[in-house]
């Protein structure tokens, strides 16, 4: 795997939007990887699995040699159809020891976090990461158990034993409280994939989060 | 694999139905397999993918030591995660070629079929079977492309090197003309599931099927 786990891959963590059609899609992910992310999720809502393939594969190629981990959305066999670096569960997605056993260990896995209870029970399930839904108010998920804060954020980061990474809602306006909490890093859909430059949205985020270390 | 493939598991397919809730889907499928079903598919597509995984390991328990195998529809990786004994896709489920790459060579793999283009196309595809559909009009799948009817089940029987299996609409009222077309098996989903007695559907089922041999 092409992790680098030591520069921490989560600190601008791309999450693509599936409303996009495939050359948006790779033209967000081309400019985003050129503007600084260090991750990318394919996140696939309402397409069938062919579409899936087909994007993750096209993700795949753009983030060849550049040491971007590329993680799928829910379907771990999609991930394996695609060698991708990891998966992300959600909740209601297949269980994490499941997962882990399919993927095997050297793969990341990640898990969204909605409510304190998900967030202990997480210490004792064989993930790399958290992903901390949702921060804010945000259009793109709307099924959300709630909204965590800056406050709520603050505590799981202390809390947990796991990179955090936080998502919902999170622009540049909001970013300096966020990087406050000390937490891994920022999880994007909008910010990144609606600006008129990815790649430019991307590298004002990451010259932003140097200002705040 | 507990297949007996020499016994033609693809006789009398029972497909289960995802609104039946989880103590139903276990009676459902404990009573036709006492009735002499010959496979079973477990088909979810409106629950979440732990709930798949539950019902699918449910069933399985059911099915250990009675030879009939245990397919899942479309899920590849909850196939392997309950190390089921085969998978069934539809034409927008992951391609046939990747989803045998993924369950190795020895599950069984088989492929809905609803024209005559992918009829042929499946002549190059890694499958074991093809699942016909629909030969008839039927309430459980609305969204099928045409109906193939009794003709159209018998030239595909006659072009096709694969085992057919007729799903969609049939029951005891045209079984007889379904087997004269010399197919390797019906799949039924409301015929048993929907049942008064889903046992003593599958024993009149098979005795019909016999009586037409």
């Amino acid at each position: 795997m092409n992790t680098e786990k030591t520069s921490n891959p989560y600190r601008l963590y791309l999450v693509t939007d599936d409303q996009q059609d495939l050359d948006t899609l790779k033209n967000v992910v081309s400019e985003a990887v050129a503007g600084g992310v260090t991750m990318v999720q394919v996140r696939e809502k309402h397409g069938d699995v062919r579409a899936f393939i087909e994007r993750a594969k096209a993700v795949k190629m753009i983030l060849a040699g550049t040491g971007v981990p590329l993680i799928i959305n829910d379907r771990v066999d999609v991930a394996l159809a695609v060698d991708a670096d990891g998966v992300h569960l959600g909740q209601s997605d297949m269980p994490a020891d499941i997962a882990r056993d399919l993927i095997g260990p050297d793969k990341l896995l990640g898990l969204s976090i909605e409510t304190e209870a998900q967030l202990e029970e997480a210490d004792n399930l064989p993930v790399d990461y958290l992903g901390l839904s949702a921060i804010f108010a945000t259009p793109t998920k709307t099924n959300t158990k709630k909204e965590w804060g800056i406050e709520g954020l603050r505590k799981a980061v202390e809390q947990s034993g796991y990179p955090i990474v936080a998502i919902g809602g999170i622009n540049t306006s909001n970013l300096d409280e966020v990087m406050a909490t000390r937490l891994a890093g920022v999880a994007l859909v909008s910010a990144i994939c609606h600006a008129e430059s990815p790649k430019r949205a991307a590298e004002e985020i990451l010259a932003q989060m140097n200002r705040t270390d």
